[in-house]
């Protein structure tokens, strides 16, 4: 297996050189760290990611979790890992210091997620699941229950899970059925059934607890009766021991991928003894929980590039050592075969992986980014940061997720028969990738969140920030001869970009929601391809500021790669987005027209 | 699992109403069939499908073949299907009557395996295998050769492979490095090692026949020297007995699909003691080997459509089942959800699958016709259909092949979680067919196949046939006018794709082949959506026909969703050719550019 699987050098690259992570410390919030400790951190995640993760990549894959009498057995080494993640401080990195935290900015404990990811996808998912459930307490939650239960889930002993999902309530959480009723304790007892709970029961820690959406008996039908519970594996009994609180694991799914993590099927409540605690308000539920599922599907979208990361550091070893063919028109057959990487085509194929993955790495960082200046700003600016992370979600989840999965097919592409055998991990890269259009809400959810929500809401005022960046990017490159041309082509992408949402919301006034939202999906890819190439060309000007300075060696190799990957997206993968448009701003609609009977046949 | 994987409607639409195939029966190679006999076949060849391969589908994915003291162990049922293809006539059904075939049309075998190929792609491997060997035995071998192995693999006694690729020639052959010696009984004694055979050895069969490249000692360096050689695991003694012939199973590889049939890794002639036979004339192997490696090409392509369509089916009982959501706009929650099918988004996704898979088996089934008419025409309509079939090999393989991936992918979306579940084949589906844009040529030598050898050589008369083929097409739709548009937009296309191609061949002479051919890849993308494009027009024409005559029901629906499908694919397909036509007209040579040392970092 190639031992890189990330570029230390592109995540610092984008770190201090595209977004100024140093600026944050200037700031209260951030004032205790410095570009060393950051440095200090990247260094210790990157080395605990390969003495620790990275070994067990693929025997994770073999070893799956399996259901033994009730309980899931995961593989061993899962309840080391979690407690040097609890113990090092990776769970609660991002966590304020009187929780313990280290308060480090999202930006920096979001590349060390990445770093993780790209090690060994299905080990890096525990601790963040603890971290995102552990947020949520933390946002929303009695200082109770934040005492209660946040410090075993920082600390790595207890296992935090986000249990929406029921058999009738996927994509369609309004449908949630599970029940709360109130009891004689001032809490409440759950009864329901909740399927694809990741990590939802595991022998790596001593508890496990669930962030679990049900309705109160009695409450609203639809998303406006959901509210929100900590559902703990085992309840703290009164004196502070551990019980049993009537949730079993009915059974574990068997997958393509992803699978070093149990994804589990939850009956709760079935002797009518599961108890749960109200976090926040009563009906608030799905509101409180957005905030985990926006952070889960800002982290698939890291988990994505992530995997696509280590996919192609693999390839590049190995067109790097494989030697194949000969250059065209020299076919002496006498003369050594060339090493494939010399081939235009296969040169295109890692150009193709790497503008993905660098591409959508700067994207995740970005909103990893706004996040951070949240924190820094005035309530002003904090709005208009909510505003951009908000419209971003969608994108930052989805670009990755499928332009992850074709990179990742592309580095598979470039082992040729070798690819598809098991002796490389190329098979294992794509079955955990492809879980990502999937989870989360996939990818239709995602363009109808875009569309038909953040475009639209606030009479697009996120649209409107959002046109600014990119619009001050476009600026800034005019600035610079060699980057006008390219600014150039930004432009007419963002007012394509803008004519068509404009033919949208035409289409919603003229026709209604239906016709509006049918290539939602489209659109989110229209939308990701630009974004995307906003993310290149911001990176294409500090680019050229550093080769302005003729860099040397390493320096000059790294820059002039990044410059090459840039050309290669404008050239390659922003003229995309002519077909998209083409369609886009096309008013027949055939997918409407196609009745369910046209499929019979 | 779903019952149905092919549509038996649209696959007679295609062989008697697009294709004419009982036009084939007025010519004397045909004359002895009829509809009948066609329908009788087809029929005949759906229900052995259901019954004999349906059922080991899943089952051939987990009992993967096994090498076991020497032998590879397959599938037990490998035997019972070897014998019911080889009595039933199914591996000899294109084989001329005086072989004991059934002189059937390729168009109509050719459906017969995609039927196989959909039910269970791994099963039908091995019947195919035995049929592109034995071909190449008859076109090539002497009297006594093909006496001797013929029968027999036609009888699915004996197993036939193609073994060419060696450790260090995989996309480049003239490297191969297999030593023929010749013995003192007229034949020859090879030596070397063969990787990645597919059926390279089995218990399923009596013996194995490999159709094997190999150097005759002292031969010219490169293509130039490879010969043919029959050479049998078990070659035939003196009293006809069986003997083993020093071929030994060195491993056999673990892949991510396609289990169910082994690939091999054999050492040939450790002992000095494989004997083989010449095929044809000495230095001539490659040509020969060009046969079953274009007629492999084809069957990848109908390969891949055929799990694409398997996946489809599934996809689609599963989104008429599966109900979730509302009609958007009309959100009250108490009323119950409705079948994912009706959301607009879900429709775009089948549409996109069926459009793919019915646009490719169409431009299969072109192939396969114009084998067919090259069987009964005059020798210069015979040049004229083999360079078509030449020139669309490439697209025919790799349209399917790329595309049929993302369709399967898009089969397990419409699964949402449960497609990432061992519950449903999605994830089968997924494995089996990413093997298809690697093997018999992967997706990088077919562009450069296309564009650096098929369409400009002869100077460029294959194109010009082509050109000529799918004008007619458009012609013939101008004068619909539900078709004038469609037709004008192929139009377009295809002026567009003469326009890049003239772009390139200027390039070619003023820069050199590197620069011609670093894009052919996505030549080869824009001359595939574009082909496509011509086969739904090919199949508009009869949709319109039919659709005039305004029937009813079950044939109102066919041909309504035909119609919707044809819609799609100019609609949301056609208008990617843009994005490709901007790269490949755009003069920045970004690949060239890039040198190995950038992707340091």
């Amino acid at each position: 297996m190639a031992a890189k699987f990330v570029s230390k050098r592109n995540l610092k690259f984008l770190l201090y050189e595209v977004f100024d992570a140093t600026v944050l410390t200037q700031y209260p919030a951030y004032a205790m760290h410095n570009r060393n400790v950051f440095d200090m951190v990247l260094d210790a995640g990157l080395k605990l990611a390969e003495k620790l993760l990275r070994p067990a990549y693929e025997e994770m894959d073999r070893q799956t979790p399996q259901l033994e009498a009730g309980q899931v057995k995961a593989y061993p080494a899962i309840r080391s890992f979690m407690q040097e993640f609890g113990n090092g401080g990776w769970i609660a990195a991002g966590f304020p210091l009187e929780l313990d935290g280290e308060q480090l900015p999202h930006s920096v404990n979001g590349l060390c997620r990445f770093i993780f990811a790209a090690a060994n996808y299905s080990a890096s998912v525990y601790p963040v699941l603890s971290a995102g459930a552990a947020h949520l307490i933390t946002s929303f939650g009695s200082p109770e229950l934040i005492q209660a239960f946040v410090p075993q889930m920082l600390g790595g002993k207890w296992q935090g899970t986000m249990a929406l999902t029921e058999p009738q309530a996927g994509s369609s959480l309004a449908d949630i059925m599970t029940v709360a009723e109130p009891d004689d304790e001032g809490h409440f007892r759950l009864r329901g059934q909740k399927i694809f709970i990741s990590a939802g029961d595991h022998d790596g820690v001593d508890n496990v607890v669930h962030l679990m959406l049900a309705r109160i008996a009695g409450a609203p039908p639809g998303v406006k009766g959901i509210s929100l519970f900590v559902v703990p594996k085992k309840r703290i009994g009164p004196g502070g021991q551990l019980e049993a609180n009537d949730i079993t694991v009915s059974q574990i799914y068997h997958k393509l991928g992803y699978r070093g993590t149990p994804i589990t099927e939850l009956s709760i409540g079935e002797k009518n003894n599961c108890h749960g605690y109200l976090v926040g308000e009563p009906h608030q539920g799905l509101r409180y929980m957005f905030q985990m599922m926006n952070e889960a599907r800002i982290e698939v979208g890291l988990g994505a590039t992530a995997i696509a990361s280590a996919a192609y550091y693999a390839a590049l070893d190995y067109c790097r050592m494989r030697t194949q063919g000969r250059p065209l028109g020299q076919k002496d057959p006498t003369q050594p075969q060339i090493p494939i990487i010399e081939h235009a085509d296969v040169k295109r194929m890692l150009l193709f992986q790497r503008s993905v993955i660098e591409g959508s790495l700067a994207l995740v960082l970005q909103c990893c980014y706004y996040t951070d200046l949240q924190a820094v700003s005035s309530e002003e600016a904090q709005r208009k940061y909510a505003l951009l992370l908000d419209l971003l979600t969608p994108v930052a989840k989805t670009y990755p997720s499928e332009m992850g999965i074709l990179s990742t097919s592309q580095a598979m592409q470039c082992f040729g028969g070798y690819g598809y055998c098991d002796d490389f991990p190329a098979g294992q890269y794509l079955r955990d990738i492809r879980i990502h259009p999937i989870h989360e809400g996939t990818t239709g959810i995602q363009g109808m969140d875009l569309l038909g929500r953040k475009v639209i809401q606030h009479e697009g005022l996120a649209m409107h920030f959002y046109m600014a960046e990119v619009g001050q990017t476009i600026e800034a490159a005019k600035k610079n001869t060699d980057l006008a041309k390219y600014a150039g082509q930004l432009d007419e992408a963002l007012n394509a970009l803008q004519d068509v949402t404009l033919h949208l919301i035409g289409i919603a006034q003229k026709k209604g929601p239906v016709a509006f939202l049918a290539d939602a999906t489209l659109y989110l890819e229209l939308f990701g391809i630009i974004t995307i190439a906003w993310q290149w060309l911001k990176q294409a000007i500090v680019i050229q500021q550093a080769l302005a300075k003729s860099p040397m060696g390493a320096e000059a190799a790294f820059f002039q790669g990044k410059w090459q990957t840039f050309c290669y997206y404008f050239a390659y993968e922003l003229p995309k987005t002519l077909g998209l448009i083409k369609r886009l701003t096309d008013t027949e609609a055939v997918t409407l027209k196609t009745q369910t009977v046209h499929f019979d046949d």
